[in-house]
């Protein structure tokens, strides 16, 4: 295998471990609320330095690829796509790394039951990370389609919980419970961003499989 | 003037203007709340088009300078940078699309008075993207670095906005009135990701200008 191509597997390793490790801060951050431990949030914070040291280095590399190899066409689409799928998965940490911030206040009050469909929210959107992650890792443009398709049914799950919320809101005079219901609709707004930065990456998959803008734009 | 200077050039000036475009967006979205003018939102989304069509454009572009320049150093970060800066812009647009969205449910009902800090946050967002748009224009690391401390200042008047809503919401049983507050609770976070992705392309003209995060590695 020539090197430039061995460099390239480890670019896609490192972008495949970097979503693996940004698919567990979704599910930790999540968890910190659903078992309500605080301690969780400092896993999260931990593995939020990880991605952010990651996206210096990634992106370091893609610039070298790019500067000593000079690619072309695939090789290059690969490489500019790399990119900015190393951007949406670091901007991915800092989303979970918000949902624990309004964790913390929101375990400072007891339990505002049930948590509605926020785990089922959440559960959908790390699908739709590992299939983003996998398209890119396997150049599937077919797989990165659906997760294009399954956005629609998180946004739909997202409408449901928030009018769920609101008409708790209604009925409730307490404070407190406004509060935690209003945290609850945050995070299930930090969840809908989750879905969009997975639907990006898998465009850039499309587009990098097909380069289909640069056809459709030779024209202009 | 090399012609690779040329394209360069045009490049800078094709994000410029999508830049202004965008701060057109914003300014828009929320003078549509707050003029209660629905038509408003048709010039948000017809901008929109044109955004999601430069931002092809400019992608197309980048992919062939480096392609047929084969540029290192400076001029290889200054176009992936725009490139980064190319799809904040587009996501830019998005958000003002956004705005308009929950303005178009919140302008079913009355006024909601007062509007809060929103168009004071909005301006100062606007101000946050065109420092940083004239930051990567005349390469101004300096200039980039004080949309970073303004983005605290944004925040600042986010949490204001929320906590005045709050108090509003508490005080009051009227269903509606729950809806309006929460809807401009929602665009005060449309407009905090807008800061956000103002302070991203901050980011990126820094390291366009310094190369800081490669030098930073040079070790690793």
């Amino acid at each position: 295998m020539r090197h430039f191509d061995l460099e390239m597997n480890d670019l896609k390793k490192r972008l495949v471990d970097m979503a693996e490790i940004v698919q567990e801060m979704i599910k930790i951050s999540v968890d910190m609320i659903v078992k309500r431990d605080i301690n969780l949030a400092k896993e999260v914070f931990n593995r939020e330095r990880e991605t952010n040291l990651t996206e210096i280095v990634v992106d370091d590399i893609c610039l070298k690829l790019i500067a000593l190899n000079q690619p072309v066409g695939t090789d290059l689409r690969f490489i500019t796509s790399a990119m900015k799928i190393n951007s949406d998965l670091e901007r991915m940490g800092d989303e979970a790394v918000n949902i624990c911030e309004i964790g913390d206040n929101l375990l400072k009050y007891p339990d505002l039951k049930p948590l509605i469909d926020i785990p089922k929210m959440s559960n959908a959107i790390i699908s739709m990370v590992r299939d983003s992650i996998c398209a890119f890792n396997t150049s599937d443009a077919d797989l990165a389609d659906t997760v294009l398709s399954k956005d629609d049914d998180v946004d739909e799950l997202k409408r449901t919980i928030i009018k769920d919320l609101l008409e708790f809101m209604t009925n409730t005079s307490d404070k407190t419970m406004l509060i935690r219901a209003m945290d609850l609709m945050f995070i299930a707004k930090n969840l809908e961003r989750l879905g969009d930065h997975a639907t990006n990456i898998a465009e850039d998959v499309i587009f990098m499989v097909h380069g289909k803008d640069i056809r459709h734009l030779k024209s202009i």
